[in-house]
């Protein structure tokens, strides 16, 4: 086994950072040198990760950074925070950079000083990730709702997308708040952010990559969206469950064949011909679609976990091809499933 | 208080004809005089139907059934057996019926010998269903998704609609099947009947009613369905939640003011400016409708009990209806809200 | 019917003040008069508790107080402040007071000024109650745990008691926790307060009540409890499920007739010779019970809602007493059974 | 890394043979050569156990069973149905046996003609399985409330124990049945086996084995048993809570010194002093435990993964003891905590 690199999270004590520490500790590749967290710092990461009792002793750094000897550093901070941390500090430019948060995800955002942002979805920018050194990871809903439409919109099939998803309770944080607490949430379901959902912009920025004539949202005017995305919050703790529609004169055996070609040589991302289920892919980095038609309707449905494939599953992916391991390296998960 | 009619229930061991009994023993205008299982004959109701311990020392009635004294029926058969029992038996003429499965919900279906079935959806039929003697009760997907768009076809506005719906376990009925098993539906998300529910048919005869220009899809072929719906099972046991697309160019108080007319005096069907939730309205009558827009493209949410407002309690609604009582007797229920 | 009594409730904007209204909007011998919500004050009931949407135009009084024309007070309070609030306030002593918390409920801390507060539990009380002006309703697990064991004390049965209990997120109150967060309780359990819950103290006075040789526990010293309890933290959001072990040389049938007479003529309690499930009493205000025997050992299970039963459902018990209304009125709940 | 060893799995389409999939296919020691199920045979594994969607292309073998160059065979029967397979075919005493039946578990029915089984809990038999061929692998019920035990058997300090303990839904296995039901275990508990489940020999025997002075329940009697146990059915699929209460003259710190020391060199079980959770373990095959004490009363909390300390992983667990592998050998698994 090739020599291992070091690797520093900061903002370890969320969900992010969390799964980011249960990933990295069974890693084949990398040890965790830095674990970073202002507000428990010098506390065992145990005492906020509770599961991993009995796995590690390693306790949060801080309040002071030393980024000595490492290579690689993910952040796993609220969105906005990343591109002050960035500014503040004095990052060597030899560390890769893996940033969770959605400051550097819109082309327009994405040049720091002299360092350009890659977006880091593996299907759509493999080869780009691959000599990069910044990354800035997309989001839940983005990463699930593009998965089920980068095909089409390579083929210059896409229009007008009428999209409904449903996210679980760890999409919107730890923090507390009246959507958050137990008796609210159980067995209930509510639009929120309807035709509104900040990762609009991303989603149609890597269409537009695809397919010229699909707008990229620049002006982020939201009455220009072609994607019409109603998020759902959902009761339950893990996945999205995305369900697209769009005309299209093409068959589905044509359609599906589309998508076949485009995931063939990706490890995570399948096409399903059975009926998917979000468990199919709780706790794997996995994405399943599946397609099906009536009449010129198509509907796509996709499905992911929001914190791996959807977060920090994805920055390993990234990492893994940042630095040459194999692309799966320390993903291959067993699901929980049920 | 005016002299109680009788009632009785067929194929009370399921969940429409539980929720049938909850409400009729605690309804101020009825008595029940026949309760119907074949399979359950003779045993306690509050042996099939747990929560009935301590209510009531009814038995189940069977196997062979006695119309006598009785003032209506309510059929909660699975569907297609409906139509069946009505024509194997001699219902006497004074006995009014209602129906809870599809079998007569079809214009083209509605007839069954001398009776016509009325379509028994109140805010659009209440003055029909007043002065019917057999009334056809509709889904609940069916009421849910029309109630969310009755006014807009009432003015005309109606246009292709992308629906998204979530429905829960007891939607499925009482039948033991892999995805009813809790190890399976429990954190779950699946579509199912994409594009193809058989609820559609209904949906599309009422809107066509106030809008002609809106197919009434008698012809049955799905690819001309102008609602594109695609249901999906939820991982909770109570509940529909709908959202609806639809492009318009009124602006949102012009549309909200349109709900607002339409509902007027329609006890059960509210309009909400603020973000509404399924627990609203579990185990109560009601649906909540909030409608919400950004460019050309309005949404409406809806939610109401499948059970309820979808199935049971619509039923008493239409009883009531029809016997003149108060349109909500019995059906001032404490909410569980959590 | 009779003419109508005048409520106030004070912390309405709780889970057991929302309750209370829930259920008094539809009692047939109240009126709400006041619904108290410091912080809520001028808003409407159905900003706070969405369920009440189209059921009712009332808002939250306050912040000043106006206990005029009130004939009962409900005090919805956490523990510790209704001694507060009942001292500050000059409360006519023509209002009867019905307090939630469990400032009250110890014999030791019963009296304030002039009144003396009466343990509101009707199954060991009834009688009292009626005669009462002022009563402590009793606690969720309290309330549980004891009608599971009053027969026994009657009996002169009692000895050491082994309990589990299990509680909904509502037992926890509104307030925002880690323990509360969905993410965190969904699929969870949890002990807590493992022998040392503060019902212990109501527990064991009630007990004593009847059989002189249990300890009362007025000593607050609770190594010498003889009810060891371990209570849970359970991943749904209502009712209370207990199991108890007790040695006894009695029959199993034996010991079933004392339950059957203890509970005889008190209409929410009620023995099941069947296994009983939580679900079967969840917004209603029953307690069931199911005896168990292997050799010496009696288990006895008992299950409620607690916040019926075990909080409001219970609290307007106590008012129908003390007015003299049908003790069930305004209690005839439907159960949302699934 | 050594040469892999081939395994096989009978029975491999429930939930314990799906959980050895999901394990071995990523077991860095052995390869999948035989997954049997009668009535999948020539399907896909994916097509069963639908998380395995682009994880493996493997097929079920049958209906015929071919040995051959299997080093190690799982048994995933119901239970009963090991002893009679073991009996009808003739498998090569070479193959080492590991069965997740109880069929074996009690030293009385150990022995299958020439072969005796060891009890495998690795906790207590680690050296004895580490030389056996055979090996019974232990009920989940039972691992969870035996780590909470041997070391107060080791030492001599069991009396009479009252436990308590809930399951999560895969407990019961993949049948449909009432109570595996959705809309009727959802946010449900109830009790079920009152102080007569089936684990009880089994946990007896096990202590006896460190305690002489506790009784065996070889006769099984149940009247005798001294552990009194109440199993409760749990809202959610995966996991055991146990509390046990027991009493005693030693203190708390005698006794976790007891625990810290009895568990210091097993690799998955593990003292809290921190409150457990179930979710800590969920999808791991870890134990943990924690110990709390009011008086003489001392209270043993413990929590296991039904599915994998509780069966397959312990499998996996006892396969690597029995080949001489990492006893973590394929089973430092991410936990998805949420």
């Amino acid at each position: 086994m090739s020599e291992k690199i070091n690797i520093g999270i900061i903002g370890a004590a969320g969900y992010t950072g969390g799964e980011l520490i249960r990933l990295l500790l069974n890693h084949p590749n990398v040890e965790l040198k830095l674990v970073h967290s202002k507000s428990n710092a010098g506390k065992l990461l145990s005492d906020v990760h509770g599961d991993l009792v009995g796995e590690t002793d390693l306790k949060f750094d801080g309040p002071e950074l030393n980024f000595d000897s490492l290579d690689a550093l993910f952040l796993c901070f609220g969105h906005g925070e990343s591109k002050r941390f960035v500014s503040e500090h004095q990052i060597p430019s030899s560390i890769k950079i893996i940033d969770l948060a959605n400051d550097f995800r819109l082309s327009a955002d994405s040049s720091d000083g002299g360092r350009k942002f890659v977006y880091g979805l593996p299907e759509l920018n493999r080869e780009l990730i691959k000599k990069s050194d910044t990354v800035a990871n997309p989001g839940c809903f983005a990463t699930t709702i593009q998965l089920g439409l980068l095909p089409l919109a390579q083929a210059g099939l896409l229009n007008r997308v009428y999209t409904t998803g449903i996210t679980g309770s760890t999409g919107a944080g730890q923090s507390l708040s009246t959507t958050s607490h137990f008796s609210w949430r159980s067995n209930n379901i509510q639009a929120y952010k309807t035709l509104t959902h900040q990762h609009l912009g991303e989603i149609h920025q890597s269409l537009h990559q695809l397919q010229d004539s699909f707008p990229d949202l620049s002006d982020k005017k939201l009455e220009n969206a072609q994607i019409s995305f109603v998020p759902w919050r959902g009761d339950f703790t893990r996945g999205i469950f995305i369900s697209s529609q769009i005309e299209t004169k093409k068959s589905l055996s044509e359609i599906e064949e589309l998508f076949f070609r485009f995931y063939d040589d990706h490890p995570f991302t399948h096409i399903s011909k059975e009926p998917i289920a979000l468990k199919q892919v709780v706790n794997t980095n996995k994405c399943l679609i599946q397609l099906e038609q009536t009449g010129s309707m198509l509907v796509v449905h996709s499905v992911a976990d929001n914190l791996l494939k959807g977060a920090s599953g994805q920055a390993v992916q990234n990492m893994n091809l940042m630095f040459g391991f194999e692309e799966t390296a320390g993903l291959k998960l067993k699901a929980n499933y049920f």
